[in-house]
């Protein structure tokens, strides 16, 4: 006998567990739920004897795992629409960046903003997420680029979780971009980021992991090396933009170091990719930045799927580059740009996801004793999620067993 | 003395008029409204004398034109999400036209449809819309493609307007396809959809224009050409698809009919476009189609302004090429893919629009005499509207003056 808070049923399921049926579907299925986690799933003819104090009928609509958008720079402040219009209007990239745009504005505006204002901000932002059935953020600093500021994101990035009712994992992003003030002397701003942010916002427990920016433009591979081997005698787990625009090494570098994810990787090579594999690193692929900077090299697919690398899908929301605020979107925009499948691209918003985040153990999956983190779809199959773009599919999500 | 039923205040006019400020802007505005039109619009500052029953105060907020759709198939039966799975996963379109699947599923499926089952699948997709800011949405025919379907999708476009709170102009869209029916004998099609099925929805009072699909695998000009001959017979305006995939004088052609609009036209030519120009033929640019078929030569912007076309913008949601149900999803796509301005694309969801459906002296600008059909979002400047792709800007909309 299963006392149960609550019984979900006459529901179809995308349990999104791997080796069975496409989506891991259960066509008839039922869910029970006690203290936020699942206490039992699957097929309704099956349900074992139970007392629930709730009962949900779903008129056999879809339940998915509350979707996961694992790659988010979602505080920041003000935006650059601005320069989105001028760019449009023919300025150069080189006419901005004069005019104080770029990475260095939203670095001054998110200087220049209140905590409450970071995180009034976010939450607006996070409402788009939420309404495309996200039940977890991933959450980067990096615009801060200095200790106060640093930390200032991160501490809005936990009460996004807490006020915005979302399960939000931090990442620390110093190395992201050099700030303005330590232009003549990058070393002195890396050390900076390495040995004195870096700890101190982990004393204060705002970090859950630890990521960098590898690109020529950005920071090197014995940059972030300094940086992940910091955070290797901290405990955290690392993470890595790399090969977005040049095939750095930089998913040959995340490998050595074990990290959750290697991220964006447009241009990783094979080898890079035969590493990723044997290490697990997740491969997230953010298609809302590929649309915007209108690349032309998609990430290598066909490698990765031959390696068996696990691919993540999230939005990379953020002001510059990719103002991507839809789960749904980002998604329809990888099975269309990316040419994966929306099996693939599902998986890459649930299960593969959650192990980006490290957290495979707790979501990301339809599984007894996961937390009941769900998304119910006003849909017929699975694939509509990715195949329309703006329609409002969601009839409802819950978290850690509530609904919201 | 105006005796308004509302006083529309403190809020930022992006009122669309051609000749001032980027936007037809006014930074701190007013609108009064009486028996659902504008009664007068401008500066606060310049207010004249009034008396209004109720004040709304938008804090600030911006105003523009309630968005037009000018271009939907918003009305059919069934999707095509099962096909884009299969094509994803690798299936060639012979196969899956083998397996019944292309434009002759949805034809089966609407002629299967209740009249009831098309309004409400197309109030779904017409939630999206309107969550976007949408007052106004032409909707076509043309998945029925026999005299009793047809009509039923069009009686079902009109109870879509009505249940849906929304205005709706309605397009026979009999030449779309060739109905399977009718395979070995197109004339005769041709014959039925002009001399029949056009004349019946006419006399229903059905049909607001008269489109058509031009193109070598749809219909010839001849063929289309006879179709317009019989809508300016009945006193109907026209519209046409126009070289979307080739260059098959359908721009030229839609000129030499004096039609609406001209709607595609990736691939016209520079005579066809200056035809265009001189008739006052608007040019409607459809982003969405141009994403999901990875299309690669856009419309011919520039020539389109060198020629001063008017341009608008549209969603195209159909099951097959464009499932897209976001008009703030289609002008993102506007800018990114096809590098108009923000302004460019806001004209062409509101001025441009409403001239592409021969409604410009109702709606499309905020101006004295006009519908109060208007969008008030949640933003700093009207250039994020295209900037962000997913997040929730809209903070609400009237229609006809009643906040909806
Ligand atoms: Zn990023
Ligand atoms: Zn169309």
């Amino acid at each position: 006998m299963i006392r149960a808070d609550r019984l979900i049923t006459d529901c179809r399921l995308a349990t999104m567990l791997e080796g069975g049926e496409a989506y891991g579907a259960v066509e008839d299925g039922a869910i029970l739920i006690r203290d936020g986690d699942i206490a039992w799933v699957g097929a309704r003819a099956d349900l074992p004897a139970h007392e629930a104090a709730q009962v949900d009928r779903l008129d056999g609509r879809w339940v998915t795992p509350g979707l996961i958008d694992c790659h988010t720079h979602l505080v920041f402040g003000g935006d650059r629409s601005g320069e989105f219009e001028q760019r449009l209007g023919g300025a150069t990239y080189e006419e901005i960046a004069r005019a104080g745009g770029g990475i260095v504005s939203s670095v001054r505006m998110t200087r220049e903003a209140s905590e409450d204002d970071l995180v009034a901000s976010a939450l607006k932002r996070l409402a788009g997420l939420k309404a495309s059935g996200v039940t977890t953020v991933e959450i980067k600093s990096g615009y801060g680029l200095d200790r106060d500021s640093e930390l200032k994101m991160l501490r809005a990035a936990r009460r996004v979780g807490a006020e915005g009712g979302v399960r939000v994992a931090t990442s620390y992003l110093g190395l992201h971009a050099v700030p303005p003030e330590f232009r003549e002397d990058r070393a002195a701003y890396v050390d900076l980021a390495v040995d004195e942010i870096l700890p101190a916002a982990h004393a204060e427990g705002l970090v859950d992991a630890v990521d960098a920016y590898c690109e020529p433009i950005a920071f090197s591979t014995d940059e972030v090396g300094r940086l992940f081997e910091k955070a290797k005698s901290l405990g955290l787990p690392v993470k890595l933009h790399a090969d977005q625009l040049s095939n750095g090494g930089g998913a040959a570098l995340a490998a050595r170091y074990g990290a959750l994810s290697a991220d964006h990787i447009e241009y990783a090579d094979e080898a890079g990719i035969a590493a990723m594999a044997k290490a697990g690193v997740v491969a997230v692929l953010l298609p809302g930045a590929f649309l915007m900077l209108r690349e032309e090299t998609p990430p290598p697919i066909q490698t990765l799927r031959g390696h068996g690398v696990s691919m993540a899908v999230a939005t990379d929301c953020n002001p510059g580059t990719s103002p991507v605020a839809s789960m749904l979107a980002a998604m329809t925009l990888a099975c269309v740009q990316f040419r994966l499948t929306p099996e693939e691209v599902l998986a890459g918003a649930t299960r593969h996801a959650a192990k980006a985040l490290g957290m495979a153990d707790r979501i990301g999956t339809l599984e007894t004793g996961k937390a009941a983190d769900l998304a119910v779809w006003d849909i017929n199959r699975p694939a509509e999620l990715c195949y329309w773009l703006g329609a409002p599919l969601l009839y409802g999500r819950y978290r850690n067993g509530q609904p919201d």
